[in-house]
């Protein structure tokens, strides 16, 4: 139905994240009404992105900066016994704003769900693996880790690839944890499952 | 529009938990079709419940039995140095489900929102303290407390009435717990509000 | 986990439509505390509604009255040309409460979903066709039906049930019309269906 | 807590319509982790867009090609004498996808909620009076219209636009007709308003 420029955009915008074949049109229209110095502006962004972000040499956090480690990996304040691991970028953004963890973090680069061969390769299991023994390699000079923190979400993917990651990482004989699991923010004791129940029991305090 | 009969009948459905009077209308047709027998089986149920079933002297439980405590309250084999404060009847089915917990429990009969005094009489607060303080006099005989759950709901109103239930049995001078906070099951860390995964970062192991 | 008298209760309301067993344990535990006299005052609501509550001879519909008709059949200034279908007891309000419609209406008892013979016979079909053919048996003296609307739900159930009775009404050679199709209030384009969308078009006025 | 680059492309893709800031920062990790190639041929699209894609110089509908109508304008075949308002260019696809019109479109370029002087300006209202005079100037050489249809949306912002339009067209002494209102595909008359329920009944057939 669409011109095949506009429909090649459409498609490109349908892999986005959560975006279906009608936002993507919707996209598309806002695009074409928006004057030219905005597009402009966009392209350039993109560009830029491309160009001025690199990938911090430690923990895969994206950044700006002259040296090879974030912001976070730089900080000799933090405590570098600590590595949380995170499925993705956003989720280290999630963890800054509690401003209850001052130790470093490793972005895995996504969760498996039926740790098939082909999907676990496509985590950073690895450089994981490497950063953690041989931290000072990857810019971390006086890291000695003492705690691997599994942050990943409480989905069966989650879950999944958190008992992978304890199996893989137990060599290691560094403690591992897992977030706490209890009643969020909120919840209802009526609607609430029996295991986030029994273990907001256990977790009392 | 309806018969007074029928209205009337809507108006008392309305007036049950999450109904309107839409479902309500719909209930009263449902019963309008229901053959005589049903009818009557159904209003003898409810008469029955009203017959049969007893408070439990000790933690309001109801049940049907013929001494005045509930088979929980009943039961030697369980915690009597526990006591699990809940909402209402349905928790406590909730939190038994779990079958985690072994100790007592007591039904506080409600939430305060806004610690308004009329509404905090409701709760029965004189009568967990009698409890708490003289277990035999409610037929609890050998119970010694040690810890008080306040397994209450973790929404502005089950945090509020914590915390005056907390000022209230301070002198009792007895260990106070609440339900853990964290990722329920199935929680994705990207939709999780900040103080949710503080309390789950602070409750890892 | 509920004691029997109690689940009893339970299964029952949940068997009211609309319903599951969260919602009717909340009934139950919303009977228990109500006082004996409003126990006594909905029991008897109940008990009034088989007693007083007739169904009209003619379509169907619930009403209090003293004679065999209700207020809508007994009505000489609505139009006895016009008959119109529904599925159910609520669906003849909601058209009342339109204040467009002023001729006589049939309540049908149900839809069927796969025009299963069993299923088929559960609705009031040869009653209808007794009464479009001779409604002064059934207490109508002066109809003459002109035209027969079928006002069912615009669903898979609700257009099946309108083309099997299309059928069963055909012989009759009255005229039968159905609902128009088209946008409802608050509809935005860009969410309608094209068979919606189209409808809307052809009736555009 | 974003680098300013990543931070300056979220801030521009929460601009775009239904995206939030967390949406947007989920477009710009998706856009790091691209390959370069994909990036460039997004880039290129996007350029394409403004380079190729036309403007309608009668209906404003996008559109590729050497001459300046699009190609429903430029249909011999399409009926002539009917004229379609939508709102934006996805309401065009929306219609075409129904293939129960033949006539011509003119797209508004929005709706107005308040009737607001600044607002009004923003729509198409001097282009499409100028197109319905004087077709023959915008590249439709043998229009005349016998009738505008105003395929706006049921909403409270679409029937405000109808009116004004309403009064703006009347003096060209063309017949303007609306969607047809009703029940759309898969409601149920329990739920309809009593607006929607009206009409559906009026344009029963």
């Amino acid at each position: 139905m669409y011109s095949p420029t506009i429909q090649k955009l459409i498609d490109l915008f349908s892999k986005f994240p959560t975006v279906g074949p009608r936002t993507a049109s919707r996209f598309v229209f806002y695009l074409m009404r928006l004057p030219k110095e905005e597009i402009k502006d966009f392209l350039n962004s993109i560009l830029n992105l491309k160009k001025t972000i690199k990938i911090c040499s430690f923990c895969f956090n994206p950044f700006e900066g002259k040296i090879n480690l974030c912001p976070i990996c730089q900080d000799v304040t933090r405590n570098r016994s600590l590595i949380c691991l995170i499925e993705k970028e956003s989720d280290l953004i999630s963890i800054e704003k509690t401003r209850k963890y001052k130790g470093l973090y490793f972005i895995l680069g996504g969760l498996v769900s039926f740790l098939k061969k082909e999907e676990i390769k496509k985590l950073r299991i690895k450089e994981l693996e490497e950063r953690i023994k041989t931290p000072q390699k990857f810019g971390i000079l006086d890291a000695s880790f003492k705690e691997i923190i599994l942050a990943l979400n409480q989905t069966t993917e989650g879950q999944g690839t958190g008992l992978y990651l304890e199996r893989v990482l137990k060599p290691l004989n560094i403690k591992i944890s897992r977030l706490g699991r209890g009643l969020p923010v909120g919840a209802e004791l009526e609607y609430a499952d029996e295991e986030t129940l029994s273990s907001a029991l256990e977790s009392r305090k």
